[in-house]
């Protein structure tokens, strides 16, 4: 057995004693996300979801760009004072995010965790800070919905039929700059999650791929920490949808978890019943936006004291599963807490 | 600016005080690697590269899934026995690691640098052990000719007509264990690339868009730990092939550096030049099979006392591409010594 590394909390979660603070976020976001009940508390929001560019993916990459240049804009900081880009996103070969770092010139770690990817970027430069390797990381995500959904399921201008399980992707973009000093709500563990797979073939059921990966994160931070509900103010998931929180809620009752209204799920919050969304929102751009634009908001100012972000993600590959694999999910969980 | 982080040498470079040892590892390969020069440095040769399975992608899953098993079991480790495990691949949502991740069920850091995520992998291995996050952590990276073919250029069956430029994709999987103690090589330093892009569009020419990125993080290693080539027994890069060895060459001669027969180049090494793999070999597994079956072996008995191994990825993305897009690089080190 190994010696206990010093700042294992458990098997799956780590503790950050030094000051990790997530001193700057930004938001860009398109237009049905600005038309939605969070739109006030985006940063922009692009009225073409084109951004003037001559395709989808060059519209994302765009927007994720955009977002980082606004984080480092609110901290005056230029590029080379920051040490780590660390960052990915949904598309083939994290395309967005190596332009973004192309732009940028940053050292960069590329990182893929379908939506799960904004709290593994979270979570990895808190390691970075909290552990003495960088003083300064910026940390972003995107998705856009008309890149996902020709990459993932069918091109948007074929206009198919979305089943109610359908999610609609988030696009949108956040980044987060993650300093050692700073003014801001702190992240104090991390809960990395491992691969869980129930079976899911269908590419238009996600929540359900991801539900039981959300719940055994959840369930194995509660463990690591010895912390209960109590100790939240919210469990806020990156985004499971209508379909995913009912399982999720579900699988954590039958263990004796009751989440009830500290359940909070991004993917639910970002469009409104009438926005033709379905289950809910989805992509890497809709946990960074909800957190970098709303749920920070409520910690800066006091309303929420301490969360679990526990972002989502569904390792859906195209290839193999018209090979007839199914979709495993992965949750990874930071805390984030005024202290 | 942000306070001087303990473990930063430079911009770039990252120190690691604490022990971190590479303990194990282990590499499966395909027939054609079997049968180059390395051959008998590789633990499993595959002579069936579907490896019994009914699609490349489930081969190449099988692969990293046997070279993490076999890892394993060279350290009588049980998977409950790793903290952490970080891996990806070239496929599209890192499917191979992804599955391997399922199998495993470690809690998990999905990684995606093209062929430079096996260095990506280890420094991140390193930073999670030297920083106390982690008493042990597995890392591994795959490819498979054929999957790396269909994605990336034309499928094999289709026998397209490869240009002196080529190269070929490794079939291969290697898996390192790293952990704060044992015996083995030390991981003493990483230097984290950030994206260089010369304008490359060509998809049969990854060693031309890989070439700058190892030029420019030799070039940020020297600089941030003030070494010169002198300190260092070889300066191993990934998969740069004959052409992008003459390129880094002489992009590095213009800075005033001659690497000389220093200059080891895992792609170049891992085929013979009748075996028709044109500028040599490429791939995530190239680095991780070259490293961990021949190289680590080296620095074992003596023969390579401290190297530095960079791994370099061409970051192409046949969707933007098309689009009319460049190919950016990246590429990743870590030293790696006897110390």
């Amino acid at each position: 057995v190994s010696a206990a590394p010093s700042k294992r909390l458990g098997k799956q979660t780590f503790r950050f004693d030094n000051p990790v603070i997530v001193t700057h976020t930004s938001t860009v976001v398109g237009r049905k996300e600005g038309q939605g009940p969070l739109g006030k508390d985006f940063d922009l929001v692009k009225q073409d979801n084109m951004l003037g560019e001559k395709s989808f993916e060059r519209a994302e990459a765009k927007m994720l760009e955009e977002a980082c240049a606004l984080a480092l804009a609110k901290g005056h900081y230029t590029p080379d004072q920051v040490d780590i880009l660390a960052a990915g996103d949904l598309l083939n070969q994290i395309i967005s995010a190596n332009y973004a770092a192309r732009t940028l010139s940053i050292p960069f770690f590329g990182l893929y965790g379908a939506c799960s990817t904004f709290a593994e970027g979270l979570a990895l430069a808190a390691i970075l800070v909290d552990g003495g390797y960088a003083g300064r990381v910026l940390t972003a995500t995107s998705s856009h919905h008309d890149t996902a959904e020709r990459q993932y399921r069918y091109p948007t201008e074929f206009g198919g039929q979305r089943p109610p399980t359908a999610q609609w992707t988030v696009t949108g973009a956040g980044a987060a700059i993650v300093e050692a000093s700073g003014q801001g709500p702190r992240l104090t563990q991390a809960t990395i999650g491992s691969v869980f797979d129930m079976g899911i073939k269908d590419p238009n059921n996600m929540g359900a791929a991801m539900a039981p990966a959300a719940a055994s994160t959840i369930e194995a931070h509660f463990r690591d920490t010895t912390r209960t509900l109590d100790d939240y103010d919210a469990i806020v998931t990156g985004d499971l949808g209508i379909v995913g929180q009912r399982l999720l809620k579900q699988l954590l009752s039958e263990k004796g978890l009751t989440l009830g209204d500290k359940h909070w799920d991004c993917g639910i919050m970002i469009y409104d019943k009438g926005q033709d969304a379905h289950s809910g929102g989805s992509g890497c751009g809709c946990s960074a936006c909800v957190f970098c634009g709303h749920i920070i908001k409520k910690i800066r100012s006091g309303q929420l004291r301490r969360i679990l972000l526990v972002a989502t993600g569904a390792l859906h590959s195209p290839c193999v599963v018209q090979q007839g694999e199914s979709i495993p999910g992965i949750a990874h969980a930071v805390v984030v807490e005024y202290a």
